[in-house]
């Protein structure tokens, strides 16, 4: 399994054979990523809430909802590389962040928690 | 450096101490994902192109970033872990459908690739 | 009621009262388009699809799902008087050309249009 | 030209004559409309921002983004009609609260202004 090191060296080649670095500013692969988040979104859309988790096993919607999840981690990773930002170190940290603001006491099995 | 693995790991965990698996489903995840790309992007919609760079630099607005890339990517591990798919594997082989549909000579340079 | 006419109208002299016409290039609208609809989709993320209409009614709720439709609707109006289209005529349009391709016989029922 | 009434009951006839009003609740509303949002991003993300308007009177591109325009607008319809909400009242309440929230003289030519 490739690491995300890996992939985002990957990722880098790809763009740079292309000559797609150009199009890569930050502000154009934050749209990239909202444009594949709708994508994934709209996998699911018109599925109910207590089917989403079979629907994400048939195999057709499954390599679908595995195309767009990959879409928007490419363009995450694109995103971080450009950034010079450690995606792993980032999510570590608002873990950490959140574990602090959403202590379980208070928390446990609300879905009003803010945010 | 944390894992993805390990990251997955302290996420599920974090959700499991909050009761709150019963509102991942996949459904759910991908609009909690839909919505923090929405933020992400609100970083950058009044800055122009040519200033995202910069502006990503800038520590205030870097650590706001580093936050809502981060909860883009816990959206996603989350997802990922719920539907039992591998992301790195995932985004591997977009990679290498994409370099398929994206030949080198066709692309270079060019922002009006298809999708 | 204001009509769409006069609501673009003050949307249009709110932004030049602020000078902020300068950041409402075409671009930066869809940005803001983007970034309101996922606070929309955040208002419903946690809620089951069967608690959904009844949660569009309970007040605090509802005034904050008002607040997002109308966030949305905002960017959507600046966006139309910004390219000069006519959003009644676009989605008219629109219809017009769903009716043909979702024919009734063959759509009825079924989530699994495409797109 | 078609008022937004009279769209939204035409938008209501096409849902009923292919009985897609179980696929219509608040929450898969608000996905499509999220879903809509992202395929208008789309049109944007790779040209400059300073291009923006020259594009969106291309003819291909201009029908493209219309026809985008378009779908997010019938979502939101779409959803202030099945949760009850006037979205022409709800644009200029919004609208009220925004002119108290940015003052004129301290929110003059600042893309800085919150959220």
């Amino acid at each position: 399994m490739p690491s995300l090191d890996e992939l985002t060296a990957a990722l880098r080649r790809f763009a740079a054979d292309r000559d797609w670095q150009q199009f890569h500013d930050p502000k154009n692969l934050a749209m990239l990523l909202a444009s594949e988040a709708g994508e994934l979104v709209a996998q699911y859309r018109w599925v109910r809430g207590d089917e989403a988790d079979a629907r994400s096993r048939e195999p057709v919607a499954r390599a679908r909802i595995a195309a767009e999840v990959a879409d928007v981690g490419i363009a995450l990773l694109l995103l971080c590389d450009r950034i010079g930002l450690d995606l792993t170190q980032a999510i570590a940290d608002k873990l950490a962040h959140n574990a602090a603001r959403y202590p379980v006491e208070q928390s446990r099995g609300r879905a009003d928690r803010p945010k």
